[in-house]
């Protein structure tokens, strides 16, 4: 095939600031072309941002739903091949429903949906489109991550016994919603933004990670959710006890009022023979320490790292990757599964799926389940 | 007065560590003399350190009961004037009683006793005495930990309403008890350790520097222990949650089977109007962040501390002071308060006292409940 | 203006590294559209890339005196706005003054040129056309650097006194370019890099970075160069002691042959009042030491920060920005030169010019003439 | 011996700062015992000294001839072993002289002299009395840098090419000698420091550190001294180029009028197979690259460190130890020597000498030679 792909937006328009993230990791690689959007549920402001990327004004559209129609009438050589959707949540399984039954594939922004229920439904969709559906869970694009789940699945760190993973932030500090801040007022609303706040645009993203790297499920936790600044009613902290499928034993912990914490998400992985400790921060390295051996400080672009590492990485070590460079290699891992897809071939591709997203939801649940019933331990079973 | 103090150790014999440790940050300052010992149950033993100490063979004793009724039959010129304690846990009580009792202060390592009743004993039998007790949670005796606190006091964080507390190490990783290490043997054998090894050793380090640092008491915990490595009696790890009285919650997790953590204790206390984050292992440091403005590393050293840290400060910024500065801090302040005593005067010292063995046994106690119990909320009251 | 600029590439075929570094930074935020090139010496594998790339084959050509010619011919409408020379060095003077001449605005890699003659014939050539000549010392794209800038500027410094300024790596600690390994090949061979390898690769950007922080010229300079790899017909170590005008002294050291480092570009700005210190592998802090204060460590991204650093930033605090992300902000800076020259606006831009690139080859010549006198200061008079 | 050594010392007075560094290190490990001193040239600053540190009265002399003259009639079994010399550097040859000749060994703060015409006059007189003279470059103390010192020897570096030595601080940023601050005032007055102040202060101590850890010697060097405070008789910066015997370049800047600059010396040895980084701010550490490899931190306590490393270290990794205890293991090392001298037993002991001394004193008259006639390159020959 040699053209590049075309892709769609949902939301993404002015003061959005995830819609923005998506198309520069796309743009990064130049393998992705934007071609269309309904970038605004206020047709003005959707055109606007049309204007702004350049596109042609007659694939602007001033709905998602009239944009997977009129996509889905162009020539094939025109038309989408895939939508990405970055909107709030509660619009995620409509809007993913919607193009997957329209025949696109779909990348949607996490968390999956508002509730358990609506993900599996999505997922039995997904399952009956054969569409590719990808969730950016976008920390698992960086390469030292990468490079955490080879040296786990390499058995160097013996068997994992203890998983500490935070997630701090300070960004709801301050009563934002309450003035109108558009990303918190959604995320601070049950109806928007489901049956969590922190958990939902932040715990998932640890619980993803931790289970990206180790491979392991969490068997039970026991949670206490927290609002901390008053007014809320959603939870804006959460600490959990985890314990994983296997025995090992785990502590979760995130917040969205931890003063002077920028986006300090952090895993700590404690096996029998070594451990390894990632923050995403100071992504290009990984600290592994070997069982009576010093620690070793890993450097992204590295030659001696694993294969999948070094697939993901972009420049020499020294010269730093970041946030955009790992979200752009979610995006490069869909493009090629859609590639393949189009081209009737098989593979297997390294990105969060609709599978990710049902997980992530019954995290969710378990955790506010939880920690209603004073932390109760709560299995997550049957997902 | 115009002479150094004289003590006397228990304990601390060959292969002892914290025996030595005590004796070096009792020499640092020049304040102190140690006379007298029973460094070993083995009487040859004790006198081979009596030795080497250069020690007066005479004041070198079998045993402690000895030694606290001989050193009693002094004259007041020669005789000690307190004994450090720094055998296994299950010795202190009574130790501690028979010194107390002869008349002697009394300066202890942690944990205070084997369990609560014990403590609360011990306590009684201080406030009898009138005798000055000191317990070694020396990490209270950083510079830099005394900061934390003018700085909690002073109000600049506002409101408390986060506090994450680690103690991570790895020590207990292989079964060295199994081998005979003295270290480990004892402290995971019920009967010399008490309930618990890994909070008994650090997990009340932890406690006492979280409760130093903000003043706050925990109000409810619910923990869960676990032994990660088999074959043990008792907890080699520990993950709790925790809600503090005044409404803040916390994390507080510690192991001792935490490969590559040499000896990770760490707190970050988070306000409403700033925060605070300090590690043991660098402990010139203490990283301060402001709401809304940015992030300060203060040092060590540095004449714009407050006037408590500059008093347990003997080095300029940049020449680095350790772990036996701030253990000698602890001694200081004992000395200071033991002085004070002698010579009829008041006045408020700064060392762990034995109200915080007390609350270091009822935070034992409640988590080791709360774990049987499969992680009910147990509340610490009536201390 | 509606629509993306256009360009065309020269360099950056298979193997190349900077060429692709180009392709992304220009790819990143969406402005910038590739549609032509000469991408190798060999026409075979100039299409070859120009396929991979997804071009119009009618726009790869086979050299780029070609490509001059025929993107001159084509309507306004489709030909390039302008072309970015990723070659070596000694390449850069003919491709960029054949570009200039048939009317197109030029992007060039450093150093600018093979030795200032040619830097000041190709400024003067610059100056007659009226084109925009960007030079890509990437580095200043970083946004860390821009605050840097702004501090010095604002005079929360006081007077500078002394700057030291690194730049190590170890690419070259193995004689590799005897193997044949292209980027080294060349860099080694004085036909093809000049008089210098390690001060032209590396040590240009040291010199104009701490230039761009801090507005000062050197005066005069002491350097010692080394081959300290034998073998060698050019320099892999740089040592220089400096005297800026004004009277602050400095030291500036680079060197391909330190093991273990890999892009340590480092800068730290000494005043009378304050200093700043930064790293290029981590390049979203800032360290900013207030005279009798404490030391501040600023973070890219937030609100607090100056608006030329905010301008350049694309993502919150705590969301890491790297090379890539500095380097497209170089490309933004050209392209709204660019923009407005064609729409026939003034305005001001903050990029590395021609005039950086005279000073930079003046700065390699006044170096080697120092090193080969036995170190005598050399002024660098009348760039 | 089953005794402690005596010993006194001379300045250390109040307000002084290095002589009570002296003697809490001297205190630390229970081996030294201070019986007598000449505190100050105001004899009764001296007495009031002599009582704050609980010493005989009889044994507070009002000079140094007097204390040795006196010291010597006293029997053998109560005089002072050896003299600490604490006092500005004018006055360590004659009071060393007058003690060695009196029959004590000495202990000497650096720089040992005002010029190398004396030191060399001191060197003689020391070999000539056989007694041992140690010279408190306190640096060398450190466990790490023993450690780095075995990893050098071990060959594990290859053959050294690179050495990058700094000493920064700031104390001298205000011209706090101009207001009688006692340190600075002494220091930068020629008559009593010499002809150097911030070589003579902190640049002979990056000299021998970067001698200590390589073994290298200087063969020649390039300096600019600069005065950067105005109003100053001795310099306050300088920065030195350096070529090592052998062929291994290097750089080495100190200053002590750089802002937010506390205690920072730092080195780096850059070897062709391997490199090692030590920064005295976080002396437990040690970074080790090795080529092609990744790069290892080394922490003080571990038991996979040399013996050479682990002798130094008095607890576990992870338990800080710092400037104090670095500085105590130069007296131990001394005292070890002073006990086999007087045990008439033969040993190597490992603690800088008046040897060290020396070539101090001729790498000061080097760099300042060299700064005054513009930067030429001076040999430092027969020493």
């Amino acid at each position: 095939m040699k053209r590049k792909l075309r892709y769609g937006m949902i939301g993404g328009g002015p003061d959005a600031l995830i819609g923005g993230v998506h198309r520069v990791a796309a743009n990064l690689d130049g393998q992705l072309e934007l071609v269309a959007g309904a970038f605004s549920s206020d047709a003005g402001r959707s055109r606007r941002t049309g204007k702004e990327l350049f596109l042609d004004p007659k694939r602007v559209y001033d709905n998602y739903e009239e944009m997977a129609k009129r996509e889905k009438d162009l020539p094939e050589s025109e038309r989408i091949d895939f939508v990405s959707i970055t909107t709030p949540n509660y619009l995620h399984a409509q809007m993913a429903a919607t193009f997957l039954t329209h025949g696109f594939h779909v990348v949607c922004d996490k968390p999956m949906t508002l509730n358990l229920k609506e993900a599996r439904a999505l997922r039995a969709l997904v399952r009956r489109t054969g569409k590719i559906f990808g969730l950016t869970h976008n920390y698992t694009g960086y390469p030292m991550v990468k490079e955490a789940r080879e040296i786990v699945r390499s058995g160097k760190l013996g068997k994992i016994i203890k998983i500490v993973t935070e997630y701090s932030q300070d960004w709801l500090l301050d009563r934002i919603e309450a003035t109108g801040q558009k990303q918190a007022t959604w995320r601070m609303d049950p109806e928007l933004a489901g049956m969590s706040c922190c958990l939902g645009d932040i715990g998932t993203h640890a619980e993803n990670l931790s289970r990206y790297i180790t491979g392991m499920e969490i068997h039970s936790l026991c949670a206490d959710l927290a609002t901390l600044v008053p007014g809320r009613k959603l939870e804006d902290d959460a600490s959990l006890l985890l314990r994983y499928r296997g025995g090992a034993k785990g502590v979760l912990h995130c917040s969205q009022v931890s003063c002077g914490e920028a986006n300090n998400l952090n895993i700590r992985v404690y096996g029998t023979r070594g451990s390894l400790a990632w923050r995403q921060e100071q992504p290009n390295e990984l600290q592994h320490a070997v069982k009576g051996g010093s620690t070793r400080m890993l450097q992204r672009g590295s030659s001696r790292l694993s294969a999948q590492a070094r697939k993901f990485t972009r420049l020499p070590a020294g010269h730093p990757e970041g946030f955009i460079e790992a979200f752009a290699n979610i995006y490069l891992e869909i493009v090629s599964a859609i590639r393949a897809k189009i081209e009737g071939q098989q593979g297997t591709f390294d990105f969060p799926t609709v599978e990710d997203g049902v997980m992530g939801m019954a995290f969710i649940e378990a955790a506010v389940e939880s920690s209603r019933s004073d932390a109760k331990w709560v299995r997550l079973d049957g997902v």
